[in-house]
């Protein structure tokens, strides 16, 4: 038995129903239902209308499913991006979006931030030949995020055709996104959505489809069985391309009730608390200190702190209690902690970890 | 509680131990662990070291997780094929194979038999110019296969440089393929293996990552994260490009190690015991009849019957008894049954599957 509670970053702790939908599920025997029967259009019309009813979707928006975010990256480039794509990058995720297009040969152009900084919006200029504006609200190695308000910019800053693509995969749904100054978000149940990984979450809004529309009848290539008509005329059917993750999917519905049930405002307002008191007890530690310095820039879902111990030995110590964070990302690896502070960690949970972090400081 | 035991060809029953192995890794919480950890390392190692083992794979062989089989198809032909690729086509699937490469802007030829029949393999001829031989080892929507000593004869035919790609998505690993005479062999788990969907296994041999690197090196695309190499480096540790569904690996690794404790010569055996009491049975019946009419041609992993009852009609019957088979494939929906006798069957579950149809021939 396992009784560590894990703040990484995703995959994270598991929302705390999980073990309990899981174990309905093997008794159902879920994992061996058809994709294409009646009892799997079900379970996937339950996560798509959990998933809205969550984040308040507008009709104008479809819920799909990929294997990964990083799935996403790709299918984004290949199908709303036929030359140019422009991209904000303050850290290690919205600079692999960045390299992906240029894998797919895009002509990719990118604004760039330190790590652990957020942008000063005001100063950046969306090029005008821009198809898509890759933003990230949540950069997942830095702990450095970007507001709903200065998201909300770039709709009137792209002075084309531009979608506007948002990244939060490591905060979805904390954000409270106006989906009508934005195109597509995506995120990975692994993260705040507390599931095992294996499931990417594309929410694309009609323009995207349009585009992608319009490439294909140009002649372009879209991709194969990805591409988002082929995508869209099986979400329509609620059903996959493919044989999906069909046990990824259930499960997602289920905590979406959860969810639901709690409430999205609740859930929001825990996460602010949570973080709150994770972010006074960094400012006050002679150890510990937050990474991003700009207050509004700092992730309420990925915290990241600086920290004189190495990471290794803070985690040592908190294993001692069961617990474990995130060490740094990359070169960050010893010199920084990152903190998860999904809606799967309880205040209980999150108020031991502040006190056994404090222990270190005496 | 559901007692129903599936003969779908996919998903389908689990195999038995799956239910235990998913309890423990509930326990020991997989779905939270960093898939850059050491833990997931071991995880990793342990699938591969079981397929390995369990395949009899040559050294020049690497294992490659993908999201599903239909995902295999795609990255095949971005990594794999630059201009021109060639298919057997006798079925949907190795159809949609041969409609990937095409929806891939690649020249794709295609030779094709009738639905529900094996190929004349000596009257077919490779163009010298294909640079990827697409076969079917096992057409899951007709139940036809091709023998293992009639792939074995494409590396001749190929006058090229042809990669011989081989679809073994719904017979893994029962056929005893020569990994010599072909390139490549991929597989979903939600099939032989017993798992539930949502992971393709892609074998590929030093050949396959040798044009990968010739294609990148001449400045053309192969992809983004799923480029052979990138999925090589990742591999070579032990992990995986992004964060991919973890408890599909640990669960695949279970398994085998269950499959390489039986033996892979007893599973063999028993597909083979079992498929001969299905067809002996679907000989005799007044009802149903084996669909693919040459004997060398009969899958024996995904069992084809005509019926004369409607397959829904049949799946009432057998419901009264807890127990289902597949429906024939798009058009034949209602004039086909498709029977999986995969490992997950055991000879009892079979045998009374037999005797349940052989009522309706009364």
């Amino acid at each position: 038995m396992n009784n560590k509670v894990y703040f990484t970053p995703g995959p994270s702790e598991l929302y705390p129903t999980v073990p309990q939908h899981m174990q309905e599920a093997m008794q159902q025997k879920i994992g061996s239902i058809s994709h294409r029967s009646k009892q799997f259009q079900e379970i996937y019309a339950r996560a798509v209308a959990g998933m809205k009813q969550l984040l308040q979707l507008p009709d104008n928006y479809e819920v799909l499913f990929l294997a990964s975010a990083t799935e996403v990256w790709e299918r984004a480039i290949q199908n709303n991006v036929r030359e140019e794509s422009f991209h904000l990058v303050n850290g290690s995720f919205s600079k692999r979006f960045y390299e992906t297009a240029q894998e797919l040969g895009r002509h990719a152009q990118q604004h760039e931030a330190p790590f652990g900084q957020g942008f000063h919006v005001e100063s950046i200029r969306v090029p005008k030949t821009a198809e898509l504006v890759a933003l990230i609200q949540n950069e997942t190695s830095s702990g450095a995020c970007m507001p709903v308000e200065e998201i909300n910019q770039f709709r009137e800053k792209s002075l084309g055709e531009a979608l506007i693509y948002v990244d939060a995969v490591s905060s979805l749904p904390y954000p409270a996104f106006d989906f009508s100054k934005v195109d597509s978000v995506y995120a990975s149940v692994q993260k705040c959505f507390g599931l095992p990984a294996g499931l990417g979450v594309w929410l694309v809004n009609d323009r995207c489809i349009a585009k992608a529309e319009a490439i294909l009848a140009s002649g372009a290539s879209i991709g194969s069985y990805h591409r988002l008509p082929a995508l869209l005329e099986k979400a329509r059917e609620n059903q996959t391309v493919e044989t999906p993750n069909v046990l990824a999917i259930y499960l997602l519905g289920k905590v979406l009730e959860d969810m639901n049930s709690k409430g999205i405002q609740t859930i929001r307002q825990e996460t602010e608390a949570k973080a709150s008191g994770i972010y006074t007890f960094l400012e006050q530690s002679a150890i510990f200190a937050p990474a991003v310095a700009n207050l509004q820039h700092r992730s309420k879902t990925t915290i990241v702190a600086n920290t004189t111990m190495p990471a290794s030995e803070v985690n040592k110590h908190l294993a001692a209690s069961d617990m474990q964070v995130g060490s740094g990302y990359g070169k960050y690896k010893e010199s920084q902690i990152r903190i998860a502070n999904f809606p799967a960690h309880s205040v209980e949970q999150v108020e031991k970890l502040v006190e056994k972090l404090r222990e270190l400081d005496r």
